[in-house]
């Protein structure tokens, strides 16, 4: 019988904005392959003999996505049940998709569920609301470090300062300078609030706020390290109103 | 003793995609204010005796803000601890930002706990990945009906259009026909997928899916009714790959 393989999001790395399903999950299964993304916090609480890093090969290199993807069908084929656990959610910048398809061809049986996304939760873990409606009609998320593989790499930052709406920038510490520069260029006000969230909902949590034209500085000051989500938009302020 | 609020997402109503400390807190709070947007099967298991549905007033009209705002404090400084309970995300479209900015200008203690926005767990029902590698950079939630007391009310279609990423509309059934009609306008293409999720994760979830030219057309004959979500972009393709 071949076992069941379950795309799982861990969340933003507080152990208890799991699900109550993800921790069900974990609980039950037979392999949890993961990477170093859903913390220590929530990797220390699944028994040793269960877990399976699939993040980094013995060199340090990162795993292939292919080696990944055939090791969840041989597992499964072997007739486990497998949870595939991955920071955030699987279907928000998480390769969740691919996955899911690589499964679906083989025929072996997969369930999506999903987790609290960082972009959400870090930025409300600072008292950041990413809409509100003095603010933000709509909000957006990108990834600061796109992937080079791909054909269309550039992220439009023009259109997504022309949007007026909150914009979430996952992984993007190293890139700050790049993008805080494109949207001043795309015409966004310099005076606009940032804030910068690194290891939102988990111990240590550090926040750093600016402005387009002083985040940069103000990141450095702070020594906020990766990964971090950074806010742009008018909702970055608010959490000054609770202070 | 003032109590605490706790301004908590309950998810996108399956009660396992609640997180472990939602449910901890229903467990342990004193009072829950709720409208129906959680969904019967969440409330349905919180005890009636601690329940209060600020939703709606007797006459049948929608509470308005200020009374629920009143009624968090009234409750706190009783000494109960609240759960205040939100549809999805409380910081996303839930009007949370304002909630807690009430409760921190009157010193009330409170508390943010995250829940999954339907705008990923929907789509990620029907098999929709709201970002993939070979179809979106970037993903843009906003909501089908613009709050009318708004100063500018118009979501800048056109931008986000431009953006090349995942749109994602949440209440957008009824006006269907006109984003689909500005975003055609705003030159996307008119064979661009379209997919629409009602009550996604729930017990008769239902899914329609067509073009920008076509979902119209599909909703009607799905009989798709509010609330539901909407998702705009290849990655709306991606569930036939898994089928």
């Amino acid at each position: 019988m071949t076992g069941t393989v379950y795309l799982v999001g861990s969340g933003p790395g507080d152990p208890e904005l799991l699900t109550v399903k993800a921790a069900r999950l974990l609980e039950d299964a037979d392999v949890v392959l993961h990477d170093k993304l859903p913390g220590p916090e929530i990797l220390s609480e699944i028994p040793e003999d269960k877990r399976e890093d699939v993040g980094k090969r013995a060199g340090g290199e990162r795993t292939p996505q292919s080696e990944i993807n055939a090791r969840m069908v041989e597992l499964a084929r072997e007739g486990n049940d497998v949870v595939r656990l991955k920071g955030g959610d699987p279907f928000v910048f998480g390769r969740g998709g691919e996955e899911m398809v690589y499964l679906a061809e083989r025929d072996v049986p997969f369930e999506v569920v999903p987790g609290i996304s960082s972009a959400v939760a870090a930025p409300a873990a600072a008292d950041i609301p990413v809409t509100h409606r003095d603010h933000a009609s709509s909000v957006s998320f990108v990834t600061g470090h796109e992937d080079p593989t791909k054909e269309e790499s550039a992220v439009d930052w023009q259109a997504l300062a022309d949007t007026g709406g909150t914009i979430v920038v996952l992984m993007g510490v190293g890139k700050l300078p790049d993008y805080t520069q494109a949207l001043r260029d795309a015409g966004m006000d310099p005076e606009t609030p940032v804030a910068l969230i690194e290891k939102g909902t988990r111990p240590g949590q550090q926040v750093a706020t600016g402005t387009l034209d002083s985040i940069v500085e103000a990141r450095d000051e702070a020594g906020i390290e990766p990964p971090a989500v950074t806010v742009i938009g008018g909702v970055a302020g608010v959490r000054e109103e609770t202070r």
